[in-house]
Formats: structure tokens, C-alpha cells, sequence
């Protein structure tokens, strides 16, 4: 590789962006369109700056199909702090809520809510280490729950919900940060939906929150002002200064998602290019998928071969081959390719041939 | 000004970054030194960036001799959440704080700490529409508080503290969003300074925290995992993902810091570059300074003709002529230059001329 090329990388998060996003972030970084500043000089109270941040927000709004009963929220401190926020604002209601644990970060999420009210497990997949998603039928829904919460993908384990869960009148909270903007919607059956910034959306350091209004307004009384859903609501997301370049990247891959034809149109792209890998894993001797076959994510696909020792190697030849961070979670092993939106058909075409030619070798 | 032209942004924040970061920035934004991505892409785990987040430490850590006893830590919300952070991790102790209101900010973080318990205001220059720093002898100390807190720069009045206050055995809290690496500090005297990024470091979405450890671990217990220091401490600042860029882009100012001497090389600087402005005002007949002389800003000038309307006009020309946001806070009115480490001389000499020819019309 010369120092000019750039790698396939295949992280979990942070992870890739468009290539002609991050060329144009370059090409306006020392002066935005004519105004004489980068975007990161620029008050967030400006008129040019506030231009940036409307539009983003108005193109996240169509793309996303948000109805107006629901407000989009830029947030600081990623996924992690709504484990705390959706809580400290929605839990009041009853004091308890219902949580589906289908992985690492919902059970985190679990953990950190147990702080402020009484949670009840709706639903697990611990019993056979989160490689399947629960289906509705073993969903229990407590009839005072304040809400029911649930993570849409499993970046470490390698599975995502197929389904919305049906929960009654119990409003919907659920953590889409590793599948937002990679699939339709409905986004009125929503009461919050949140997700991290830095897998299909843009660098770390933030989180995009799409809230129900008719739910804000009754946080905990110790919440941090900050992280009250109607503090940001009645802001603008502007009570304090918000992560302003953050917004800005953002808005570059909205325009760049549209030119993939929005979200339909990433759809099909990401069902395609998950399937070319899923297809070697299915017709492989070697290789083996980790998650149950109806429970597989098309964001984080997680495979491994007969051991541990052909993994590493498998991982060792692959970075040397131009194919970074595909490694599995420690606590998952085996490998996993994280291939948000803006990992590019070539990668995943090459990154398949790679994974036959290995075989072929291993298993002659 | 033509497309190629950058102007002079005297933002009270997000404000100037240096000229040659913002390049820096650019050239290595779609492949970082051979990495083949991105600063934005990596995971913030890879080995490529930890060595830029442990460099950006060790350069803040020198540069702001940092005692062994004490850790920085990045965390995201801003200055805003810390507001919040500092009380739910340090009030448990005795259930009661001290604050200093000098100005806006401080007003603000003593209203969220209310929420947490007692709070004293300690000393107030609300009497005087906070155009002057308290004297060590107007703080009252209470024997049982916590903390002490204070604002060290007020941004929207343009006035600074010119000494640490002396508070016995109750650790010092401070906010130095406006002036941190503007002027040497004796880190070993304060419980917990904070600062917003968004000034004289990095883009918006972070604040560095610098605390003494044997401060750490007493957080009350709805404390969002997220805010707790002890958190923060053990995981180096990485319980989740970190604002990865923001830290690259301050590795990158703490670089420049260094071209330019250091702390003491900027102390020299900034204390030239607001002698510039402050010895216009105080040669006029039109413009007058809005601080008092022996509590005035280094950070932040605030100034006013004989009229709003005069002042409008000044803001209005000075635009024109290439002076962006030099309109004071709505609460302040007048005018403000905020002149941040990042401010060029030639700005601030430009600016210089620029008001004493208006002067020279106006009065003529």
C-alpha cells in the first residue's frame, strides 16, 4: 500500500466515511464557502453556521421521515450518556421500566438504568450468548413500564432486530447507533430513538436524538440540565454549544446518502454487499457464522474458522493484505466485518475473494 | 475579501484556530501518515490512535505541568455538563459548596449545583453589572464547603481573575474555558479545573478536565456513569468512545502552542496583543472600556462608544472591513474583541487602526 492509498478498514466504530465527504471536509476546512473561516472557527450562533445546522437537521428529518410529533436532537456524549439520559427523563412516569438485553451495550444500558428506577429483563439472549434476537413471543412487557427498551444491532455479537417489537402503549426506546440510516423507519412508533455518531453518521462525539415531544418535560429532578430531552427541545439543541463540525460532517454524508438513493436506496445497497459476505460463510468449509442465520446483522457480520489459532492468522494476513480491524470482540472472538454505509462494494468484493483464496490454501 | 481570503473572527466561541493546525488538518483528513484513513476513521482502540491521544496528553500534561497527583481526562458536554459533573462528584462530602458569580457562566453553574445541595454564594460582583473581579478579602468562605468554585475568565464582561483565591483547605473548582493556555497556572493548587474546548484549544463538543485524584470517587449515586471522575480516571478517559478528532485537533494546536513558546511564549504574546486594544480605548475620546482597569480580560475586550447606535455602526463598518462578531452579548451590549491565543497580531493591529480611524471620522 502506498502512503497515498487508503485501507479497507472494517472497525466496529469509529469506522469509514465516504471518501468524497472527507475530500470536501479538506477542500472547506481553512475557508467554508467564501465566509473566511473553517467551519470549527465558526460561532454557533452565526447565521452561516446556523444554515449548516438547519439543513442537516431538515435533511436528517426527510430522509429519516420524522413526523412533527417528534424532534431530532443533537447530544454529546454518544450513545453511552443516553444509557443515562433515556432513563433520568422517561422513568418518572411509573419509577420502572422494561429492558431487552440482547447484547453488550443493552446490557450496560440495563446496568446504568437500575440507578434511577426498578428495571425489569423483558427478554435475553444471554442463554445462548446473544447469537440470536428474541422473538416477539418471548417478549414479556411489564403493564407498568415506563418504556421498553432495546438495541436495534449488535455490533460485537452480529445480530439485529428484524422486527418492532409490539409493546402496547409502553412507548419504544431503542439504541439504533450501529444500523440508523442503513434501513426504513417508522419512526412514529418511536418514543425515543437514539444513536452514536460515529458509525453511519459521522465522527465520535455525539448522538442524534429523535424524541416523541409529548414525552419531554418529566425528567428526574437531579437529571443534568444538559441531558433533559426538553431543555435541548426548547433549545434548539443549542443550550450550550453544540458539537458544530460534528453537525457539519454529518450534513456532508446526508447529501452523500441521498446521492445512494436515501435510505431505500442504501437498503438495497447494504443487504447486497452483507450478502456477498454472508454467501461465502454459507459456502464455506472453513468459515462459520457466529450469529443464528434469521438473526444476522447486515452492519457487523462475525464469523470464525475451526480455531482460534487459524482466526489470528486469518487476521494477521488480512491487515497485511489491506483489510484493517477485523478482528472479533474479546468477548465474542472469531472475526467480525463491520461494514457500515460507507464501506464501498470493492472492499467487501475483494475482502470475500480474500476470505476463498484463504480457504483454498488452508484446506489443500 | 476574495473566496481565498480567511478574516478575522474575534467569536467569543468557537473562535480562531490557527492558520497552520487548520492545514495540517486538511492535508492528512483522508489518509492520516500513511494510516490509509482518516483521524476520524480509526478506532479510537487501534494502536495509530492511541499513540495520538496518549501524545496529546503528554503534551498538555508538560505544557500545563501537571503534578503526578492530579489526571486530565477528556470528556464531552462542554463546559455545560461540568457545571453539573463537579457538583455530583464533589458535594457528597459535606452536602454544601461555595461559588464566586462573576459573570454569566458562573451565575449558570451555581443554579445547576443547586440541584445537588447547599450553595453559598461566596462572593457576587452582580452589584456592579459584573464589570470587576471580587478581592480575596470580599470571599467568604463557608468551613464546611466541599468546593470552592469560581469562573476564571468571564467571557460576555471581559474581566479575569488576576490571582487564585486563597480558600484555606476547601479545594478550588474552576472554569477556565476562556483563558486555559493563555497563562501559567499552578495546577497543584486546584481541586478541578475544567474548560470547555471551544476557545483555546480544539472545535466545540469536548471539555478537558484536570483533577486531583484523591478528589475522585465520592459521586453521589445517580451520578450518570458517564460524568463520574473515578469513571473517567480508570478507563483514561476511554469508558466509550472518546471525541476522537477534537483530541487530534488539539494534539495539533499543542504543537502550535509550542512554536510559539509555550505558555509563557503565549503569556507574553497575549498580554501584547490586549495592550494593543486596551491602549486604543483608553487614548480615546470615543471608545471606553466596560471592566474595571485592574480586572480586565486578556481573552475578551469589551468596549462601547457613547451610544447603541454608534456602536452599531462600528459593528456594521468593522465588518465590512473584514472584523467578524465583534458585537457584544446581548446581556453586555458595546462591543467585544474576544482575542484568543489563535488571534494573529496582525489581526488585533488591524483592528487597532480600524477603530482609530473610525474615531477620527466620528469625532471630526
Amino acid at each position: 500500500m502506498s502512503k497515498t492509498d487508503r485501507i479497507y478498514n472494517f472497525s466496529a466504530g469509529p469506522s469509514m466515511l465516504p471518501l468524497s465527504v472527507l475530500e470536501r471536509a479538506a477542500s472547506e476546512m481553512t475557508n467554508y464557502r467564501g465566509s473566511g473561516m473553517s467551519v470549527m472557527e465558526m460561532s454557533h450562533r452565526s447565521s452561516v453556521y446556523i444554515d449548516i445546522f438547519q439543513e442537516t437537521k431538515a435533511d436528517l428529518k426527510r430522509l429519516l421521515k420524522v413526523p412533527d410529533t417528534h424532534e431530532i436532537l443533537f447530544m454529546q456524549g454518544g450513545a453511552t450518556l443516553q444509557f443515562s439520559a433515556a432513563p433520568l427523563n422517561l422513568i418518572g412516569k411509573t419509577g420502572n421500566a422494561d429492558y431487552a438485553i440482547t447484547g453488550n451495550f443493552s446490557q450496560l444500558a440495563t446496568k446504568e438504568a437500575e440507578k434511577f428506577g426498578r428495571i425489569s429483563v423483558a427478554c435475553s439472549s444471554a442463554d445462548k450468548n446473544h447469537t440470536y434476537i428474541p422473538r416477539q413471543a418471548d417478549i414479556k412487557i411489564s403493564e407498568d413500564a415506563s418504556y421498553f427498551y432495546y438495541c436495534a444491532n449488535n455490533t460485537i455479537y452480529g445480530t439485529e432486530w428484524k422486527y418492532v417489537p409490539d409493546t402496547g402503549d409502553v412507548p419504544l426506546v431503542c439504541d439504533m447507533s450501529s444500523n440508523i440510516l442503513s434501513v426504513p423507519v417508522d419512526v412514529s412508533k418511536y418514543g425515543v430513538i437514539f444513536a452514536g455518531a460515529q458509525k453511519n453518521m459521522a465522527p465520535a462525539g455525539m448522538a442524534v436524538v429523535i424524541i416523541d415531544k409529548a414525552l419531554a418535560g418529566y425528567e428526574l429532578t437531579f437529571t443534568p440540565k444538559l441531558l433533559s430531552y426538553q431543555v435541548m427541545i426548547d433549545s434548539d439543541s443549542m443550550h450550550n454549544t453544540p458539537p458544530c463540525y460534528t453537525i457539519y460532517m454529518l450534513g456532508l454524508v446526508l447529501k452523500w446518502l441521498d446521492e445512494q438513493g436515501g435510505i431505500e436506496g442504501m437498503e438495497k445497497i447494504k443487504a447486497e454487499k452483507a450478502k456477498m459476505l454472508y454467501d461465502v460463510i454459507d459456502d464455506s468449509k472453513l468459515f462459520s457464522g457466529c450469529a443464528e442465520k434469521d438473526s444476522r446483522s447486515d452492519m457487523n457480520v462475525t464469523f470464525k474458522t475451526s480455531s482460534g489459532e487459524l482466526d489470528s492468522k486469518f487476521v494477521k494476513e488480512a491487515l497485511a493484505a489491506g483489510f484493517d480491524n477485523l478482528k472479533g470482540h474479546r468477548v465474542a472472538g472469531g472475526m467480525r466485518a463491520s461494514i457500515y454505509n460507507a464501506m464501498p462494494y470493492e472492499g467487501i468484493r475483494s475482502l470475500a475473494e480474500f476470505m476463498q483464496k484463504f480457504e483454498k490454501r488452508e484446506l489443500s
